[in-house]
């Protein structure tokens, strides 16, 4: 296992700037000198964002990054699915165990955002999601949704002008506002089922009363942009709720649970009259995760 | 059911001055002429910290808020236990439905961050933890934990000096070394254990590999202060986690994991002999929910 450095490397905060990927690599700020993403199976240390791929969405304090893999090293285009492994699977890694990335952005990446030349340390950021689509050039790409970790000492990059509209992801003065009617659906739908899991039936119980989560089938942030409706929310254990916001279950069309893996059913889901749930969202989640 | 009205009323921002408890509840802001807590079963929408607890402790950015109940009219001290009901059943519901709830503070309360005269709406706050403990007189309390919700609408209170060495509370330029820190001794206990839930067994499998949850046995905020070591974590599954921050379940002496209202045995913690637990903040936490 490499030996992984999470966080700030000392003495080059944010905006520190760099001529080319040997300065980079010998800083420690980004180690490998051709690979997007620094990491492995134990997590993923920094990625560098630069254009490199045209599935990249750069909205500065929210990064939806494309994993590596299956590119022609001459075409530069998409020749075979990506798979979940090397820095993948690092980025993944280090959603689940919460460790922080390094953001470095290159010139070649998003003007807005981008350094006009060599390239520049931008702070850190954390993995929120992983899911895979179908790329431009027609093969699996898997993505990343990384947000900015705001502290003092790391403005965040300013943001896009649509920010507001699409989720919670800066220091943006409708904040609150998105949360309180957020949690007003999250815990209509909770209510419905009386904070029962969709998935288990289990009713978590503690001495404040019983405990659930909502979760969004097809996510609220980008480039997902689910609307926040009863019908775009399951409730679930939180158990069940990692599984299914991980991709290690989906629900298919008869509204049997399933183990993406070996497509066995696990269990029916739970449904009541009372919420309607669109089956095009359990889609967006199939096509993404199983 | 009360109607309740969860975030930011009107009309009212952020530092909005009430001269007395009458206009507070004309306003909307904190609606009850007497009570501090304005909520129910149903959930909590707004408090009053002005310093009729003397358990209260308020760092501005953070606030431990003593629930109601139990008070001699008269003499004004704790003469039986309090109840986790009405408003207190409320500020642990609006915690497990992550609604805000509103602060405002009086001149009695702590100088540092309260109004010379009158009343001072101080913006939103999440209730982040409930917990109960004997108080000063003698009779069990409950306490609540909220951290001050930030927005740019919202200027956080000053921090207090010592922010710093307690936890990632506020804007304070350690946190993202903290960060750091911390999820490299949660992560450590969660490969001990190979991501196994030392409750239940289980062992979360997604595609991306194994997920599990670090528990602090002893809260790292304030009050209880416990430290950030391999020996006050365990390794949970999501649900137990809950469980367990929530009092549902504790740990005795024998090691068996047990319903805090039945203590009937659930199951036995699992061990490794690689990870030494500290039975003192099994201790602590059994003080403080069992």
């Amino acid at each position: 296992m490499a030996q992984r450095t999470y966080g700030e490397i000392p003495g080059y905060p944010v905006g520190s700037t760099f001529e080319n990927r040997e300065m980079l690599h010998d800083a420690g700020v980004h180690r490998p000198l051709q690979a997007g993403i620094c990491g492995g199976q134990d997590g993923a240390e920094s990625i560098v964002v630069s254009g490199g791929y045209p599935d990249d969405e750069d909205y500065g304090v929210e990064i939806v990054y494309t994993g590596h893999g299956g590119k022609d090293p001459n075409s530069k285009r998409q020749i075979a699915h990506q798979e979940l492994t090397v820095g993948n699977a690092g980025l993944a890694r280090s959603q689940f165990d919460g460790n922080p990335v390094r953001v470095v952005r290159g010139a070649g990446g998003e003007k807005a955002y981008s350094p006009a030349t060599g390239l520049r340390y931008d702070g850190l950021y954390r993995v929120v999601d992983h899911w895979h689509t179908i790329g431009r050039d027609g093969f699996r790409i898997w993505r990343f949704r990384l947000v900015t970790i705001e502290s003092p000492d790391e403005p965040a990059p300013p943001p896009t002008q649509d920010a507001a509209e699409v989720g919670p992801v800066g220091r943006i003065p409708t904040v609150i506002q998105r949360l309180v009617r957020s949690t007003a659906v999250a815990n209509s739908v909770k209510r419905m089922h009386d904070y029962r899991c969709q998935v288990c039936g289990i009713q978590l119980e503690t001495p404040a009363g019983f405990y659930a989560e909502a979760a969004h089938i097809r996510a609220l942030g980008r480039p997902h942009l689910g609307p926040d409706v009863p019908s775009n929310v399951l409730c679930l254990c939180p158990n069940h709720h990692v599984l299914f916001d991980a991709g290690a279950i989906y629900i298919d069309v008869s509204g049997s649970v399933r183990d993406t893996e070996t497509h066995e059913e696990l269990s029916k889901l739970i449904v009541t009259a009372r919420h309607t749930i669109n089956p095009a969202q359990l889609e967006y989640h199939r096509d993404i995760h199983a």
